[in-house]
């Protein structure tokens, strides 16, 4: 199983602890003719809304050579995503999945906190060790 | 020559035909202990200014398997440079330089046009085969 794929399966399962159900695998996100498409969709139930929460997520797992670029391409999606998402879905949150390591890494320097702080990314920080959600951000 | 680098001479060509001085090749942005390389640096003398004008430029080939992707790329680094410049060199602006037939497909498709309303992007419409600029955007 690649890198990619061992992370992808680590964010189902910790989702799926947390109370989520996975409902898409990808999601598919189509506007204008284009279609987009972010990893996962879930679905969380909550007695008190008929509805529940949905969320989309898009799974990051940083195992190329720079993280720079991956946290370009990272930004890239989930602000690309977001719009869209808004458009087409506003009920539906979108969330980038990221190891706890790059959290700690790239995302807490001071380019991560600048770029955090102006798109308000919702991140779901990860533990790939245990396959649980360590932190939601914010 | 690379199609990549066949674009980057494309883009000198056309702005120094348009009266601009490329001042760096590739232009370095750090931020908070992070090194970012922007293609371009170029200044315009304007004989009202003292200063002239400045701008960074990313130039984007567009020459991958899918458009989409490299929209994705150009997106997050255009949003993760014009971040970083608004803070350390504000009156530096910073353009992505697309070729014409990428500016005509995807910039010109809804996608395209909800992400360059939202977030405000500046292009640089190139001609590939004349190296000149065709179009300020906006």
């Amino acid at each position: 199983m690649s890198r990619r794929d061992f992370h992808h399966h680590a964010v189902v399962h910790a989702l799926e602890a947390d109370g989520w159900t996975i409902t898409h695998d990808p999601f598919p996100l189509r506007y204008g003719g284009q279609d987009l498409y972010v990893d996962l969709g879930a679905e969380l139930a909550i007695a008190a809304e008929k509805d529940g929460r949905r969320i989309a997520v898009e799974v990051k797992s940083f195992v190329g050579p720079s993280d720079v670029s991956e946290f370009e391409t990272a930004l890239g999606q989930s602000v690309l995503y977001a719009d869209v998402l808004s458009e087409v879905e506003p009920d539906r949150e979108l969330y980038v999945a990221v190891p706890e390591r790059t959290f700690q890494g790239i995302f807490r320097s001071p380019l991560g906190q600048l770029i955090l702080k102006r798109h308000a990314l919702k991140l779901i920080v990860f533990s790939e060790e245990e396959a649980r959600i360590v932190q939601w951000v914010p």
